[in-house]
Parts: structure tokens; C-alpha cells; sequence
């Protein structure tokens, strides 16, 4: 859509018809709101000032970019989004190509901003990448890993920093004390004028001192973290007045170096129920645009509901039990423990790298710590569990939530690799709860593990099985039923519920065994099994490669027992998995119950 | 060591006599050598002031410890730094109850005193965390992640800030620019003097003025940076000057509050012929101490060079061919590189995430690169290889250097875990060279690739072997070796030349197979294989558990050839590996070609 011809009233006009559009649609789909509402006219005016269909708009997790997509191929399609089948939440080269990049996880935005610009100078073309980052984001490492590269080589590039004092929970840190402070006035300008007079009346030979003085003032002013790191800075600038931010956006473009753009917005600006609210508006379900409350609540508890509560009973009487989200309190639970127990439970905001390597240190100290995490988003902290938790055997627990699909988000957000990669680490204890019962089991045995161990549970609640969960014992798995088949389901976690449901639909008894451990494994009882189970059926919310079934294929080679037994897994193919509702994305990956029993058959 | 009664003159004997032993044994054993060298006073004084015993002493990549370890207990010891068997050359707290962590990656010491603080808070102990950390490792983004929380949470930290102008290469980007400005003078002492005078004759109003005046020069000197992160700062303090870091250091302890000191050390320091070098005095091999010239001069040529020069070829071929390394420019070889085509090729510091997800920007905008990196070191971007290269399907190339055991290094070095953890996700391709023409051989396959892909070689020199190097294609192993056995040997990168001598020891034919790729597999030839060798023994120097093996059990449960192949896997036990020379550490875990044909047989 070219706006370039636009007056600043038909943009805000356009702005107001995009907002209706998103709360619209998000109201009917669930999404994220807050930030995609405040950030309309930073993002109008890129579309103003800049060319997406030549310049690289990079935004920093993109689920701010919705008016992006309104503005650019995705109108039409617009009420599909995060639909199965539809448009993503997330920009995405593949659904147009005005996406730039996929983005789910924050903070890559000014890394990929410095390679573009590398890349454009090569070529020597005339384009200019643009970011869009939220303060949240800033939080993390890599940012500045990028800073630290694109304040050296100084080439073009805008950068715009979206402060509206909020990743996903309340602002933390000293970035976000920083940025506040910088937000309170325009003191220099002030000072500035008031300290003129006085200079001009200075003795001679103060000049020197004057321009010292001048320059100094300067440093007081809110660019100085970021000119410290060689980036020119514009700002604190009006986030939601488009003249002020095409001002800003136009000066910035004619620099010809890294420029940071400060902007302030609103969260949720444009919905009043909304505006100003920290978590709860950040990701929802579809609500009551009237009431804001929301529609079709779901009745059964979640996993991460259950973890929360095993782990505040366990924090009740075990002082010594600590723990860390990294920006995520509500969506791993841990929100409630730092209410209850505020000097032992800490959102460190999105530094994952830091959550973990802190908390071992904390182990170290003989606490307990207990790092709550999603699949997806432990991966950015990979080498702190082998080289901090891992080589020192620490006794930190990392629980791993959104194990498995997770629906609306999609492909940066499943959480397939979990058991993958965390299984070749030496020290590292796998295991995996089934139901609300063994969660608790989990949650115990888990404190008293003396080395790193980690549990894995899905996003939403667990199928419900009939058996009685048991206090779990280190590579003791439970065999649920014993039949004379051949065959034996196998399930790890949340594939309990998914065996047990397959089972119901074979036409004959067959076992059902729930594995317990994925690491170490129940080589006494496997080793039972696969004298008398002769095909084994794996159930696992993981990767195939390196998984749980490939654990077992271990196994039974290293056992002489590969003669014995054929194994199937049923985990995930070799390819990133989409959006959209998890039973529609399971149904279209064929691991339904049903589908399962029929390839059972 | 209690040294707190010692007089100035006997700490500097006592350094000296320090510098003298590491020289000596760095000298016979190899080991770190500069950097080591520069923190002798600034670790002297870190005994003086605090104690070893009871506050955590962190050391930020610990190779800079060796004077520390004189220190404590290890001074008998010493001679057998870094021998199989012998200590560590990093802290290792199995080794000394002084040595508070595992460090041998990077920027990790500001997250653990984090921990630490919060920790002996809780306690309610009398004791503070103490962290040393170069200037270099201040590159990496963890290093902020934590400055972020504990700038907010102000727990009582003494950050002493090892500055000199190096981490393993030379200074890059602009932290380091920055610390250098700092460097440049004590301007604001000087201008504070100077102006003192001229303020106290400004007009009446004016003390507001000359207080802003005070608190804004106060900006332009060194601390401002950390000061705006909501840490204290002192220096720059002469880092060799044992009183003024002694004052530096209870000043800091006194203060209940994070704070940084910034102490100024040479490199090399007391070493005449190290002083004021760059990367090559960093860690070094054995040498003689008067000339500084190397022993032993290994004449085979190693895996790293055959990567520089076959890269070197194509990027000569090929403008679009760029790439970069994270700190490692000798190490990688892209150093090479660098001074060939210093606008294609980068060094973008400590700073591994960045490194990836940069490139993926140019890969996008239509160029090929090549990221020069460890094995261990790829741990710490495995979430940019997932969701920035692998997702998006870009044609990066990940060149993995020292895969499999690195000798002296040890534990945290390894290059173990690569094929687990990469295996796992989609869109990657693995495969790895198995001599210097295969090596060209994988750069030029590397080339054509247009999705991710990564292949792995080891640290120091390929074994021989008499094979002929064909193109690669993709998936397609190489069949080196067919005979009537039942035997088959599979290798997989360095692997196959074990494999080969392992052949060579055996007293029957067996087959030789070169597998090329791990993923994906010849599934084709595989199929035919399994018809005729029924026992497959798996070479490859990398983790059994997810590994090469692992991918071939797969492969048989998948394509019901189970009971057709017995396999067994050479691969390593799920242990850490410890430190020393490769060939003893290979011994120890019985991989030697001599006891794999006896395993065999």
C-alpha cells in the first residue's frame, strides 16, 4: 500500500482504521495485542518514510508487525491470522515479500540490521535497514553483542527503539531504569538555555571550558548509553505522532551512519480497556471487545498451572527452593512464586544465557533453584546448561514448559528439540510428568536430585489417564499395563495421554508402558519388555532424530536386543512445524489417536 | 597461601617469583601465556584483600588463573598444568575447593557473582563475590544480561575489569573503543582542578549550575557506561601497581554495592618477548623461554590451514563468498581471510550469536557465508542456528572446528556434542571431510548448498589414508573398502582415518565405508550394506548419545533393517572428557585404533 502521498491526517485516519482491524481480529483469533496496538504509527511511518518492498524491515520478535502486514500484502487475508492455514503471527518471507525475516524470538533484530547493512555497502545499493525494537527486548545479550559491532563499523542503518516500558511482564533491570530516566524530562534543553548567560559571563581563556561544559551536558542527556557505544541517537520522540516520528525518521535516514531512534508509545493505545496494562494484554485468547473479558474459557487446568502449584508447595517448606523465569512469570507460573516468596523467585527479564548461569551460582550456594523456561527458548541458553550447569553437576532444575506443539505461534515457538539436544549432555537427568498427580511426583523428585535434571510438560492441559500416579524414582519407568500382545505403547510426558488414547481405539489389548525417564533409561525393565513385546510403539512430543524413540533404538543396539524388537516412533518429522490450533496442526502431521491406531492396524 | 601480612615489597617478590614459574611452565607444557602473565598483581592482590576460602573468587575464562592456582594448593602441583592427569589450566573446583567454578567459555563471571550475591544475601552472610574479567569477554552478550540485573538489584560485587586491549585477537568494536577513550588520561581530574577555580566566581544562583557542571564532567570520565548500568566504577587503576589496587580493592569491598574496577595491565607482563603482543602470545605451545622460539614444530599440516586455503581459493573465485569469526582469527583461520579480503571477512569479537544471525542477514541479501567456529563454541549460538539460519532455510555454511577431543583444554573444550545437537534440526545438512583433499572438497560442496549446512573437522592433523577424495554429493557416502566379511566399518570425518588404522590392525578384510554425510544418509547404499555386513562398528570422534551411531540405528528401526545389523558405536561414553594430550586421553577411553581392533576382534 504506497501511503508516501498521504497528509499526516489521512495517516492517522489509516492508523485508526488499522487498530480497528487488529483489535477486530484479535478480539475473534487471539494474539498479541498490547504491543502491536501501541506500535501503528511507528510503523505507518516507516512505511512513509522508508520502502519495504527495498529497504530490510527487520522487526525485533515481530509480533508487533500486524499493521505491517495490513500495510503491505496481507489485507485480505488478514482474518486467517494464526489460523490454521493462515497468515502467521510473526512476519514471514514465505507468506510475502515485505517480510524480511522470520522472527519469534526476541532481540536478533539489530544483529540482522548490521548484516544487512554489511551486505548493502557490498553491493554498494541504496537501501537502508530498518528495526523496530521493543525495550523488552534490549534486555538480552545479543543486542549488544550486535551493538558492540555496528557502533565499530558505523554503517547506515535505523534503528527504533520502541519504549513503552514493558517486554511481557513489568519492565525489569537496569536498561529499563535507564530508558525510564531518560524518559522523565527534557532536562537539557532546560539547563542548557538557563547555563548560556552564565557561560558568556565566564573570565577568558574559558571557552575551552565552555565547550567541555556544552559536551558534557550532553552526556547527561539520554543518548549517552547508546553514544557510548557509537551509535547517534534521536530522541525521546512521541511514539504516536506521526510528524514528530516522519521528523525523526527522515533525519535519521540522511546520517549515513547507525542511528537509534527513542520512541515513546502507549501499550494497547487505541483500546482503553487495554492501554497501560502490563502481562495480561501482551498474548490472548479471543475476548469481548466491549468487556475485555475473555470468551470460551477453558475449563481444564493447564501443565504449567500444575507445575506452579507443586512448586509453591514445595517453596512452603523448603526455604532453600528458589527460582528464575526470563520474562515470562505468568506463562511459566513462576509469577505466583515471586509473589509469595519475592526474595527467592526472579524474572531477570529475556536473558536466558544469565537465568541459568545465575541460578547455578545459586546452587553452588547450596540453594535449589528451579529455572522455568520454554522449550523453544532454552535453546538460547545451550551452552550455560553444559558448561555451567552440566560440567559442575549443579543441582539446578530446569522445568521446561510448552514441550511439544504449541499452536497459534508456531514454527519459532514449538517446542520440538528439547529432548534432542539436552540428552547428549553428560550429568543431565531427563524425565517427563504425565498428568496434574505426576507433575507433583515430578516437582519432588526433582528436589532432591543432587545433579542438573530437567522435566518437560506441554502448553494446555494433559490428556487424562485413568492410572495412579507414583512417586518417581531415578530410570524407574511404569508400566501401565502388561497384556499378552506383541504390542507395547510406549509414551514419554504428554504421549502417555496420546498412547493411552491410541489405545483405546486398537481393536486388542496391547501394553502400555509410560517411560518415566528418557535419560537414564529403565534398562531392567526395557530389558524385560523386549522378551516379550516384540513391536514397540513410541508416543513423544519431540523430534524423531535424537529423540526418544532414537533412545531407545540406542538401547536395544548397545543391549544386543535390536533383533528383538522393531521400533515406530511417533514423534515429530524432520521439518518445522506450523501455526494454528494444536489439534488441527497435529491432525495435519497424522498423530491424532486415531490416526495413530489406524497406522497401528 | 596467607599472604595478608606481606609488605608491599614482599607481594611484588612474591609476583615475581609467580611470573617466573608460569613462564617456566608454560614454557615446557604450553598453555596460556599473556594474559596469564598480566593479572599476576591483580590476582595477588585479590588474595590480599579478600579470601580465597570463603568469599567466591570467579574468574571470567579462568585461563588468566594460573597465578591464583599458585596461590592455593596447587603450587606443588604446578609442573603438571594441563598433562593428562595433572591440573587444569582453568579453575576447576573438583581440582581445589579455592577454584568457585568451571571456566573455560567466556563471560560467564558477571552472571555467577550475580547468583553468588543474591545467594549469600539470603545467607545472610559476611562474604562477597569477587570477579575478574578481561576486557575481551566483555564483548559477549551475557555479560550485559547480567550487568542488567545486577545494576537493579545493587548486591554487594567487586567486578575487577582485566584491561588490556586484547581478548584472544586484537581489540574490536566499540566496547573496546570505548574502554581505550578511558584509557587515553585522567582528563577529568585535570579539568576538575583547572575549572574549580572559575565555577566559585560565577554568579550568585550559580551553585546548582556548578554542582550539574561537577556531576556532568563526572559523565565524560571512564565509569560512565557502567554508571548508567547502575554500577559503581574506580579507575583506571595501573593493574601492576600491587598499593593502588590494594586501595582500589578495599574501597570496593567497603562499598556494600556492585562495583567495577577498571585496572589497566600489559599483556605478557615481565615476559619481554610477550609484551604487547596480540593473539599469538595467548596460548601458545611449548617454546624456548630465551628466544621464545617454538619446540617441536609439528610438521604435519592441520585441519585449520587446509580450511583457510580452501576457502582462500574460493572466495577468490567467488565475491560472494564472505565470512567471519568470533574471536578466533588464528584459531579458525579466517585470519587468512582477513588480510586477503579484510571487506568480506570479519572478527565481530565474543560474540557467537551475533556472529551467526549477522550472517544469515547476508546470506538473505544473496551472499554465501562462512562461519568459522568450534565446535564448543557453536553451543553458544544454537538458538541463532535454529531460528535465524534454519528456519528461514538460508544458505549459511557453519565450518566446525575442533570437533572431537582438543587435548590440553580439557572438559570445556571438547568438541563433543555438535552432530547431537545439530542433527536435530530441520533443513540442516552434516557432513564432514576426512583428509586435506576432502576438505577442499567440502568448502566447494559447502558453496553449492542453498539451505543450511555444516561440516566438522578436528583440531590439529588427519590421520592418512590411501583413499582417493571424490565431489561430494549430497547425501552420498563413499564405499572405501567392499569385501566378502561380515565387518564393516563406518567413519564418519576424522573418524575414518581411525577407522582405517583400526582396519589395517584387524586380521581379516572388512569393509571400509566413508559415510560423508550424517545427514542426510546414503539411505540407498546403507540398504545395500545392510544385505551384506552384518556387523556396522561406527568411528566417529563425537557423542554416542544423538550421534553418528544414533543416526544409524535410526535409520535401520526406520527401514525395518534391525535385525539385518548388529551396531556398534565408537563414539564417546556419555562422560565430559577430561584434559591432556589427545592421544593419552584417547588411551583412557579406549579409542585408540589398537584397542578398537582389539574391541573388534
Amino acid at each position: 500500500m504506497n501511503i508516501k502521498n498521504y497528509t499526516i491526517e489521512e495517516l492517522n485516519d489509516l492508523c485508526a482504521k488499522i487498530r480497528k482491524k487488529i483489535l477486530e481480529t484479535v478480539s475473534k483469533n487471539g494474539g498479541h495485542l498490547s504491543s502491536t496496538l501501541g506500535s501503528v504509527e511507528l510503523i505507518a511511518a516507516m512505511h512513509y518514510v522508508f520502502d519495504p518492498a527495498k529497504d530490510p524491515f527487520i522487526f525485533d520478535v515481530s509480533h508487533q508487525a500486524y499493521a505491517h502486514k495490513l500495510l503491505t500484502d496481507r489485507r485480505e487475508k488478514f482474518d486467517s491470522l494464526r489460523q490454521f492455514g493462515g497468515i502467521s503471527g510473526y512476519t514471514k518471507p514465505s507468506e510475502s515479500k515485505y517480510d524480511y525475516f522470520v522472527a519469534g524470538h526476541s532481540s536478533t533484530s539489530i544483529s540482522l540490521a548490521t548484516g544487512a547493512a554489511k551486505a548493502i555497502k557490498l553491493k554498494g545499493e541504496d537501501r537502508i535497514p530498518v528495526a523496530l525494537i521493543g525495550d523488552g527486548s534490549m534486555t538480552a545479550g545479543m543486542v549488544y553483542e550486535a551493538m558492540n559491532e555496528l557502533g565499530d563499523i558505523k554503517l547506515p542503518t535505523v534503528i527504533i527503539l520502541n519504549d513503552n516500558e514493558m517486554s511481557i511482564a513489568k519492565p525489569i533491570g537496569a536498561i529499563s531504569n535507564y530508558l525510564s530516566q531518560v524518559m522523565a524530562g527534557n532536562f537539557y534543553q532546560k539547563i542548557k538555555k538557563q547555563t548560556k548567560q552564565i557561560l558568556e559571563h565566564l573570565p577568558e581563556g574559558a571557552t575551552y571550558i565552555a565547550k567541555r561544559f556544552d559536551e558534557s551536558m550532553k552526556l547527561i542527556t539520554p543518548g549517552i548509553l547508546f553514544e557510548e557505544l557509537g551509535l547517534e541517537y534521536i530522541g525521546p520522540v512521541d511514539g504516536h505522532d506521526l510528524e514528530a516520528l516522519i521528523e525523526a525518521y527522515t533525519l535519521a535516514k540522511k546520517m549515513n551512519k547507525p542511528v537509534i531512534i527513542h520512541a515513546q508509545t502507549t501499550k494497547g493505545k487505541g483500546y482503553h480497556i487495554a492501554e497501560g496494562y502490563y502481562e495480561h494484554w501482551h498474548g490472548v485468547s479471543k475476548f469481548d471487545i466491549d468487556t475485555g473479558e475473555p470468551l470460551n474459557k477453558n475449563g481444564a487446568k493447564n501443565a504449567t498451572k500444575m507445575f506452579s502449584e507443586a512448586l509453591l508447595d514445595l517453596a512452603k517448606k523448603d526455604e532453600k527452593v528458589v527460582g528464575v523465569t526470563a520474562a515470562m512469570p505468568s506463562g511459566t507460573g513462576i509469577k505466583e512464586l515471586m509473589q509469595a516468596f519475592p526474595e527467592r523467585f526472579w524474572d531477570v527479564a529475556i536473558a536466558e544465557q544469565h537465568a541459568v548461569t545465575s541460578m547455578c551460582a545459586m546452587a553452588k550456594e547450596g540453594f535449589k533453584p528451579f529455572i522455568a523456561i520454554y522449550s523453544t527458548f532454552l535453546q538460547r541458553a545451550y551452552d550455560q546448561v553444559i558448561h555451567d550447569a552440566c560440567i559442575m553437576a549443579l543441582p539446578v532444575v530446569f522445568a521446561i514448559d510448552r514441550a511439544g506443539i504449541v499452536g497459534e505461534d508456531g514454527e519459532t515457538h514449538q517446542g520440538a528439540f528439547d529432548v534432542s539436544y539436552l540428552r547428549a549432555i553428560p550429568n543431565m537427568t531427563l524425565f517427563a510428568p504425565r498428568d496434574e498427580a505426576s507433575m507433583h511426583e515430578a516437582v519432588k523428585f526433582a528436589h532432591k536430585m543432587t545433579t542438573p535434571c530437567a522435566f518437560r510438560y506441554p502448553r494446555g492441559a494433559f490428556t487424562p489417564i485413568p492410572y495412579k500416579a507414583k512417586p518417581m524414582e531415578l530410570g524407574k519407568a511404569d508400566l501401565l499395563v502388561d497384556t499378552d500382545s506383541e504390542i507395547l505403547l510406549i509414551g514419554y510426558g504428554a504421549g502417555v495421554g496420546r498412547a493411552y488414547e491410541t489405545m483405546k481405539l486398537l481393536d486388542k489389548e496391547v501394553g502400555l508402558l509410560d517411560l518415566v525417564f528418557v535419560k537414564p533409561l529403565d534398562e531392567t525393565l526395557l530389558t524385560q519388555l523386549a522378551a516379550k513385546y516384540s513391536r514397540w510403539y513410541i508416543f513423544s512430543d519431540s523430534a524423531k532424530m535424537g529423540g526418544v524413540g532414537s533412545a531407545i533404538c540406542e538401547f536395544l543396539a548397545q543391549n544386543n536386543l535390536h533383533e528383538e524388537v522393531k521400533v515406530v516412533t511417533f514423534e515429530y518429522e524432520d521439518d518445522f512445524i506450523t501455526h494454528g490450533n494444536t489439534k488441527l496442526v497435529e491432525e495435519s502431521l497424522g498423530i491424532l489417536p486415531e490416526q495413530l491406531a489406524q497406522k497401528i492396524h
